[in-house]
């Protein structure tokens, strides 16, 4: 199985040591990515965001891979809007709270304090990347959500509108109600409901925000993703965190998904007998929509050649669990 | 505030050395017990449990504490029951692999099939103790169980069926529709909801079977113990487990609440004005339901005097963390 140009539209790669150790994984499978700007303190100005870009292109090495920066959503002005447009690729809407590294997020979702910042992104053509949740009972949070994108969408007709890494029927509808609203799926979001996370016993590597639903939200969003439906992206939100900041007593959100991506891809579109959309998902749809073109062609092939997933990724530092540690996985990547 | 016989109508002792370190904090808190069969093996025979009858006795050396034995549910025949009726106050059906230590439960809920047993309980009035779940999805499993309640309430309209640790909205209101169910509420299901198991960041600690559900749930639960509902009986379901195997990545079901039940329960009725309902909920409905007399009264104080929860319970052999580790709480047991 060939792919051409994979792209990630939604990835955490974190900072320093960490960084260091993820990143290459990514940069190996992927073309290009769309960076979380949820750092300590949220990347909020050009300056750090060009040094945080440098950081990423030291890790992934010699790597053909982009990373496609965003900032941390807060009211801007038009001048800077304008002067950092060739430098984002998005800017990142948090509610505040919300999950991991989101306290600075927005408190209000009132159109007219929101207005002068998303109409100058409508000019500019910046697109706003949104984690969609309220802070409702967590399993209403996405849900409860919807109404701010159409509100959102009605406001702002010109504005990109991509509802992040959705987990329920009601938003796999609502994309289908507003031209300017896209979405990005995870991997994990086509396999796992919250069944697998405290349905028997709890796993903590499985725990992440949006909190896996229901069979019905699962499998809804299995049909987008498997038919290649225009309007969805795929994006990781692999976020990986230190093992002892998961199996604890206040275990951090996020599934450490990005060793495993294509792989897992590869089965689950072969077991449902869609692998001609494979590369929609990954890529094809991500290049229409936002009209993407790259100078070098990245072309991955996938062979069926077992391998075991490494119980843990680790440096001296840190120690990361990945999704689906110590499986077998059906395909692996052939170098 | 004086407390008159406190029951604990649901406790898990576990056995051997966690049996030596948490059955004193139930004994010196607490009049009797309705103590859980599912060991490993299961209590399915009169040796085995008058074995773990002395064991539990000797733990709580020279408390006034009387374990109420339960068997693990299986058909029994009559002269067995016959046998055993003296030695139990209930027998305990768990489907099968639904908890803790509940792979030998029951795989049928054919009428028939379990017909000989019960109707043999209902002659012998020995109660029938339920952990009601289906095997669906975790939050539907409680109420998709409430078919097989009204099922077995009117077959056996005789039987006492008791529903273990409620949790769902559905039960409370199904508890009123038939006069031979009654129900047992924790502690912990009348504070928290999925919202502190998952909401936030993840709690392994608050990780339970049934799963907490949601505020609507919660509210139900409450207006029943607050109100002194005389159908429904305090049950704390505290079922301690290893800290490493709760924090970890197949975290163990179970809240080890035995440590702050009175103080919290206090705390909690005070607050909601309903002290005076405290001792229908913790002994009175018990002893009206059961026809339940004691040799000698155990009167407790409890006074409003802080102390800080400790973070964890242990000996040389175990770490148990209790539900609220490290928090303050304003009643204590006056000695």
């Amino acid at each position: 199985m060939k792919l051409k140009n994979p792209l990630d539209m939604h990835l955490h790669l974190r900072d320093n040591q960490m960084l260091e150790l993820i990143a290459p994984l990514s940069a190996r499978d992927f073309c290009a990515a769309v960076i979380m700007p949820n750092l300590i303190p949220p990347l909020c100005n050009l300056e750090d965001l060009k040094a945080y870009k440098m950081r990423i292109l030291k890790a992934c090495k010699d790597e053909n891979f982009t990373p496609l920066m965003t900032l941390f959503f807060k009211n801007y002005d038009e001048k800077f809007l304008y002067s950092a447009k060739d430098e984002i690729f998005g800017i990142k809407l948090y509610p505040a709270g919300i999950t991991t590294n989101s306290n600075g997020g927005v408190s209000s979702f009132d159109i007219e304090y929101l207005k002068p910042t998303l109409e100058a992104m409508s000019d500019l053509n910046i697109p706003l990347l949104v984690h969609g949740e309220t802070n409702d009972f967590v399993m209403d949070r996405e849900s409860n959500f919807a109404k701010i994108y159409e509100k959102l969408a009605k406001h702002f007709p010109r504005l990109k509108i991509v509802m992040e890494h959705i987990t329920t029927k009601t938003l796999c509808e609502l994309l289908k109600d507003y031209e300017n609203l896209y979405a990005t799926i995870t991997l994990h979001h086509l396999i796992i409901t919250l069944d697998d996370v405290i349905g028997g016993k709890m796993n903590p590597h499985l725990f992440c925000k949006p909190i896996a639903k229901r069979y019905e939200d699962k499998e809804a969003l299995c049909e987008l993703a498997f038919s290649g439906y225009e309007k969805v992206m795929f994006g990781s939100d692999s976020a990986p965190h230190p093992k002892d900041t998961k199996e604890c007593c206040g275990c951090a959100a996020g599934v450490f998904s990005a060793p495993v991506i294509l792989p897992v891809l590869a089965e689950l579109f072969k077991q449902n007998s869609s692998e001609e959309n494979l590369q929609k998902f990954l890529s094809d749809n991500t290049c229409k929509i936002y009209d993407l073109k790259f100078k070098e062609d990245k072309i991955l092939t996938l062979e069926e050649k077992e391998w075991q997933v490494p119980n843990v990724y680790e440096d001296k530092y840190n120690q990361v669990v990945p999704y689906m540690a110590g499986e077998i996985l059906k395909f692996q990547l052939k170098h």
